[in-house]
């Protein structure tokens, strides 16, 4: 076999093992799907204790504790699969440095439950906390969808990230809605915060459906209970789209069913897309190799065929060079169109990656918090009825065009 | 330390890997500018003997390939020293991929030069055959900057990969120019070709002005020898601009010698920016090696403080928290920054590969071979005085457009 049939097969076997090491993340982020689930009612249940100060849900409490700590065990091993051997990794930078945040945060969470054990923390805080921890799960399955070389297998990853962030946004309704339902009161804020949740779930959930698996689609379809559609949104219709007034605190726990049966619900679909995400896996790998099997047993034969040396360029003869040019041109044709469709899905990722550099952008310029930064973005979208990339893209816009100080003074008040 | 400190610095090692590699790959690009400078001098002195039937550089062809299989021995060493191992590369298949389609071409190359040495080859189908294997060892360079990691390495690339298309289109040029003042008159279809091929030129040195270092380009002007351009210029002008009719044939010397000259010079600049390369790579590696020492020191720091197990998820304590979540947050706000305009680079290469699209397009479709669908872009943009790019742009619309079949039926009716 000449040496560029060798690099023909090594092309192949660099194929089959950025399958393998995307398996890997695929059971990573199936681990931090169900950590995150885990943690969505760790803080639900968490809210209703503080609030209730400490009559409901203790024992319920500890309970999911107990199995939350299971799934970080299993997030944990995972992150120590995770070859750290700065050789293998692909994209190993972004990745790992997701992973730190997340280790960092991990570390801080037998503290913030000692002090809601403690009830030494109002409940907004609490929430806060752990949706800051999930928000930092969920990077690490964003880096992941972001870095798959495989189209098929980065649509899986697309499809799954939007859906967890989706649910996420659920988890977060469901805090809000508990909350001022509890509270008995209707907050102008609060209601504007929410219809921004509604939303946002709607945006995640219309990409899911974009690149997701017929079969999960199926799944998705067959996991809604029209019954429970109904009621959440008649509650919805209630708290956030009624005029500011008294409301029914008993509200809060028939709100907080719903949402919770809703949020159950869609764990199921996303057992599914971890499911599709694992056989799409081996499936490719299993085609992989045996296109590689193919390949090699050709090479092999035009190797044992003569050459005909005088024919231009041709050192197989003419014969068996129109066989590996074609093989040749078929690969590089293979990987030029996988290159094209890999960028049109990372294209949908686009939007999170503007409105985190404009995050970044308010952080770094006006010493916000990365909380603060996020609100005062959403309140920009929300005042100008934009949505929240548009808004991300018109603040980056205004900072390459003015001088950095003068950006950071002027951004909120043009784009506000 | 804790685990979360253990993938910072892990990140940083993916960081210093992706660097070192990206040394590595910028000695191969060294390396291939080398043999493609040879090759582009095999190929023009080739053309001189095979129009002179063989009275001419004789001598001089196979001194210049004796010099070629030195250059071609350290490509070939190069490419072995690429890790072969799938696990190690990074954009491994599409590298690998590219470099089999060199190995191919250059295990060919023995069966050409013999039949130059034997004169069965109009000189033409000779610059055929050494243009193919330029583009395909340009096509690694291509590669390697566009799978580059870091921002300023793969602004380096860029400016290297433009400079040595450019630089190979003055080598086409300088074939075209000699081929048509020996034949001793002018060709309505040839002048047009040569028109193009000084438009390719200068958009490629455009490109290669805005991304290249100070210094580079400080050795690109002081490359250019004023007299030399205008002579040029005085050949082009009578070689392309002029009216159809009889043409000096003592002109090919001159016009050969002047182009040698100025290609030559643009070798001196290419070793400029080879330099370049290799140093940034270096200040990289140290920079980045010195900055993970930092970190390490910060973070062994920060494990040795006593810890405050009750604050919100902040397992050192107030004060060390704020450096810990500092560290993190400084970390991830550098590796945006740094994809983000590893984004804007790559940007840069997208116009190329449009027009790669393009042309898989046309062969696919209408059965052309790659220079038949190089050659009809570049009629519809001549007709058309379009930009190649956005030709190709509108060939791959239409096809987004319209069914397979008729598109292929209408890309060159509509565009036409």
């Amino acid at each position: 076999m000449t040496s560029g049939s060798a690099f023909l097969l090594a092309a192949r076997r660099c194929e089959i093992a950025e399958l393998e090491e995307l398996a890997r993340t695929g059971e990573l982020v199936g681990a931090i799907g169900r950590l995150v689930h885990g943690l969505q009612r760790e803080r639900g249940i968490s809210n209703v204790f503080l609030s209730s100060q400490g009559t409901r849900f203790a024992s319920l409490r500890l309970k999911q504790i107990g199995e939350c700590r299971q799934f970080e065990a299993e997030v944990q091993a995972q992150f120590h699969r995770l070859d750290t051997d700065p050789a293998q990794a692909r994209n190993g930078a972004r990745l790992f440095s997701r992973v730190a945040v997340v280790l960092h945060a991990l570390a801080g969470l037998p503290a913030l439950r000692a002090r809601i054990a403690a009830q030494a923390l109002a409940p907004r805080e609490a929430t806060a906390a752990y949706v800051k921890l999930v928000a930092g799960l969920l990077a690490v399955v964003f880096e992941a969808a972001d870095s798959a070389s495989d189209p098929q297998v980065s649509r899986a990853l697309v499809a799954m990230f939007n859906f967890m962030q989706g649910k996420e946004f659920a988890g977060q309704e469901r805090a809000l809605g508990a909350g001022m339902f509890a509270a008995g009161a209707i907050d102008a804020d609060d209601q504007q915060q929410w219809r921004h949740l509604i939303e946002s779930q709607q945006a995640c959930f219309q990409v899911f459906a974009d690149f997701a698996d017929a079969q999960v689609l199926q799944a998705d379809l067959a996991s809604r209970d029209a019954t429970l559609a109904a009621e959440v949104e008649r509650l919805r219709r209630l708290g956030c789209a009624s005029r500011p007034g008294p409301l029914s605190t008993q509200l809060s726990a028939v709100w907080y069913d719903c949402a919770t049966r809703r949020i159950d619900a869609m764990r199921q679909v996303e057992d599914q897309l971890a499911l599709h995400l694992r056989e799409l896996c081996e499936a490719r790998i299993a085609q992989a190799r045996a296109e590689l099997r193919d390949q090699q047993a050709l090479l092999q034969a035009l190797a044992g065929e003569p050459s005909y040396a005088l024919e231009i360029a041709a050192p197989y003869g003419p014969h068996l060079e129109r066989s590996m040019v074609g093989l040749l041109q078929e690969q590089s044709r293979r990987l030029q169109a996988m290159s094209d469709e890999l960028a049109a899905v990372r294209a949908s990722l686009d939007e999170r990656k503007l409105i985190e550099r404009a995050k970044g952008l308010l952080m770094e310029h006006r010493q916000m918090t990365e909380d603060q930064a996020y609100k005062a973005l959403r309140q920009m979208a929300m005042n100008q009825k934009r949505r929240l990339a548009d808004v991300a893209e018109a603040v980056l816009s205004l900072a390459d065009v003015l001088p950095a100080a003068a950006a950071a003074h002027n951004i909120s008040a043009r784009t506000g």
